[in-house]
């Protein structure tokens, strides 16, 4: 069964960060070419090849409509949880954009089946990852933690109901600008 | 010069975390034979034996009061930021506290002299780390990350100045119960 996972930038201090510069996410939001390659890089484009189907907030919606290419970097159906009524939106590149308006449950009840053998990423933004962490249905935690202090931001790890799911250390991959860290529920 | 640092165990959502249950720690709280060896365990000893000095709050202290043993576990003065005024109390095994009313600048000046060459940690808790941190004068962070999810508990990063230092990553360790991460301000 597709695997439910998040994979997010943090700060030390636990706010979300911005993505890095790696190459594969620069060629995927068409940046140009340059950005980092190696491991980290490698480990993005797995992640993002895995990934059959998106789910994400409103909010990180309304700020990606404004700053993604017309071939939207997502190549899958991307489930938007919003009370707006809107019709599906196909962009070039396989991304089809679906507005949900039951609410996470039913989100994911789309994902799973429209994602195949392949996996559903909970894009985020922070409150709709927490509210998969409540629910109990994310199988992975992945988390790039940057060596910074933010000292505000939103955090992602708030407003979490206990006891929460429980989590193993499944991988640790130590780059030089961030520490990728793999978390799979037990 | 004496390196000021911080080593806390926390949890994933960033919340002060207990100890975990190396063999070296077991010893030096007297609870007996028992506990983790290996490289954690390892960690833990070279840890303790570079500290020359101890700063913490008195809410700690006072914790620590009721649960250390006679022997008390540090075996260098430990500088109590405290408004109360209390004579210094020696413990036997090298342990003798000093209640410091005048502030962490003063006693992180103290700790300094007393320390030579060895280290002065930062013990706690969250409260009194924040103030080290938003002086600046943190050098080294080191973290160990327990998969785990609290829901809630007290914060470390939090009260936090902006702009803080800046850390880059120093070393990772990576054991099955926490990730130890080293950071040393740049």
């Amino acid at each position: 069964m597709s695997k439910v996972f998040v994979n997010i930038g943090l700060s030390l201090d636990g706010y979300m960060a911005p993505e890095g510069n790696q190459q594969y996410f620069r060629e995927n939001l068409k940046l140009g070419p340059g950005g980092e390659t190696g491991p980290v890089n490698d480990l993005l484009r797995s992640t993002t090849e895995r990934i059959g189907a998106n789910i994400m907030g409103k909010r990180m919606f309304d700020q990606g409509e404004r700053a993604w290419p017309e071939e939207a970097p997502f190549h899958t159906p991307v489930y938007v949880l919003t009370h707006a009524k809107r019709e599906p939106w196909a962009r070039p590149g396989g991304t089809t954009f679906y507005f949900i308006n039951d609410g996470p449950e039913r989100a994911l009840e789309l994902a799973r089946k429209s994602a195949g053998s392949r996996d559903i990423r909970i894009a985020g933004g922070a409150d709709v990852i927490q509210q998969y962490l409540n629910m109990g249905v994310v199988d992975e935690l992945e988390i790039a933690l940057a060596p910074v202090l933010f000292g505000g931001g939103r955090r992602l790890f708030e407003n979490l109901r206990e006891p929460g799911s429980q989590f193993r250390i499944d991988k640790v991959l130590d780059g030089p600008a961030a520490t990728h860290l793999r978390y799979v529920r037990q």
